[in-house]
């Protein structure tokens, strides 16, 4: 953890800030390897400060090494303060996006004549984007357990068994694993699978039908995410060639993946061969995502990210074609992005 | 769905605004009756927005009825501000607690000339805390399954099973009656109970000691929310006298609970009776809250709150006794507000 840290002090200079005041429970977690709740994290020079409530204040002192576990009673905003004039902070940073504004008007209120309250967005997210080994291990891990889990499905999915029965039982063979989903699974047949985030119904698995399934892992709260599409019986033309357009989409998209390169560049190589199909009108949501103690994180693959990717980025590759009132394919695999290119972590899961 | 509505712009004039932007899911869900998600409500005097994007927009338009749907592309804010220039809107509600500040400044810059962002806090909240016929029996009913759940854990609560396979177990009996926990369970014995949000270990319940298990089950989005401690084998003296001073603390409060009564009045009946007890100070939380769509929803039971209860609200009573590494005592039951007094609505589970 001690790492991290470091790493986020030393954007202190660039950003201007004194110290860095952490209010995303995640991002606390990631700082501190703690399973922080309702809590903020301030990041000092010299000290790092957990401010929390009677409600968490035994676990937060067994659990916090190295950390100063302060419990406010009254108001949070003051035991902030009040460590800002005992370390003589003068800018103070906050991710405007992780603050409402009713809460950042309190701040502004409270705060000390001389602080300043500046904004420092995206620090932790920037450094949470690149996975260490012991996070792809626990990535590669989820996806050890997702390979299972799929093999099953294979067994399980027939006609005449309904989207509902399908989760039920995925779901009682997840926990048999002793994990859980990192999200409500999508399981979607025929028709249904044209919703990009579909909802589960009693709809029953038909002959010469797709079935779209969108699930995820955690394992010690590192995901898997991925999208698989099932066939029954004989796969009707339209269907087979919208399948292969959207899975030479995303290999074209994954050819292109390596650190250095424009995330805009990687989703438009996926869009501009759906164009070229005549299919891009229904491929209306971004590439992919990254994926990490949260089931969406940095970066996000679209074509309105100016960044580029960096070495050590796990990121989803999700192509689809939405055909409304027919159907939807999408295949989704997790890459991981490498100095000369990348590795697919999820290829043997077929 | 329509009363909801109704009541809500019934309270534009005393606001000042013409229109008023929801940006909470849960409460969209409530006003419109449609699982949303990353989507906005815009209520004018005349007319409902639902603004989406092409991932929920098919299911959108199916599932709203008498609301425009719009699905925005490129900008969500642009799409907003499009209909309030059309429809000629001057001051815009948002409630500030349900918008992060990088947003608002977006709102900000975006903002055509001569309309006004007006704070509007708590609109639909309030609104909430009232719940109608509809909402009561849906808590029932999660209560009716919440009882058939605790006298399983009756039967199995013995000595020598774990917190851990108390939670297998209590979990696989609550999926085989078709519905989910309305929060992860806390399952503590001995003196874990002593940690108010207790996590769940893979210690072996003894002989003598107390079990405190605070669970919730979820029917069609309404929750219930219930403490009860269990003991096995003789009761320690110190233990009981607690219990019963808990016990006694909860009946006063309860006692007090009727519409138009202050809610800082009935925290402090509890608060003051553990006091004569020499036990307040162990008792470090709110008396309890409101309960609904959210586990956790207004009215927060409260020194801080200087609003009254009002008929028809559902909240918790529970009082508790935390003695660090020792044990803890927590008793919580749901009481629906009435306009003479109260009713316990889980007084038979016991």
């Amino acid at each position: 953890m001690t790492t991290r840290i470091r790493q986020l002090r030393s954007a202190f200079t660039k950003q201007n800030i004194d110290a860095f005041l952490v209010q995303s429970d995640v991002n606390i977690t990631y700082l501190t390897g703690f399973p922080a709740s309702e809590s903020w994290l301030f990041i000092t020079p010299k000290k790092i400060y957990y401010i929390t409530d009677f409600r968490y204040i035994l676990e937060a002192r067994k659990g916090l090494k190295g950390i100063a576990v302060k419990q406010y009673t009254k108001s949070i905003y003051e035991t902030l303060f009040s460590i800002v004039k005992d370390e003589k902070i003068k800018r103070v940073g906050i991710d405007e996006r992780h603050v409402m504004l009713a809460q950042y008007k309190i701040l502004t209120r409270k705060c000390p004549k001389g602080v300043k309250l500046v904004k420092a967005d995206n620090l932790v997210e920037h450094l949470r984007a690149i996975k260490d080994a012991g996070e792809i291990a626990k990535i590669k891990k989820a996806l050890r357990i997702h390979k299972q889990a799929h093999q099953f499905l294979k067994k399980i999915i027939k006609p005449k068994i309904s989207e509902k029965e399908v989760l039920l039982k995925l779901t009682n063979f997840v926990k048999s694993k002793g994990v859980e989903f990192s999200f409500d699974p999508i399981v979607a047949c025929g028709p249904n699978s044209a919703y990009p985030h579909a909802k589960i119904t009693d709809r029953k698995i038909r002959m010469n039908e797709p079935v779209l399934i969108d699930m995820g892992i955690d394992v010690e709260g590192y995901k898997s995410d991925l999208t698989r599409m099932f066939f029954l019986g004989k796969i009707p033309e339209l269907v087979r060639r919208v399948h292969d357009h959207v899975d030479r989409a995303q290999k074209v998209a994954i050819g292109k993946i390596q650190a250095g390169i424009s995330i805009a560049a990687v989703d438009f190589e996926a869009r501009n061969y759906l164009e070229s199909q005549g299919l891009a009108k229904y491929f209306g949501h971004a590439l992919g995502h990254g994926v990490g103690l949260d089931i969406h994180e940095d970066p996000r693959l679209a074509q309105s990210n100016s960044e580029v990717l960096r070495e050590g980025m796990v990121i989803t590759v999700e192509p689809a074609v939405y055909i409304p009132n027919k159907f939807g394919i999408r295949i989704e695999d997790m890459v991981l992005v490498t100095k000369k290119g990348c590795k697919v972590l999820s290829d043997d899961i077929n």
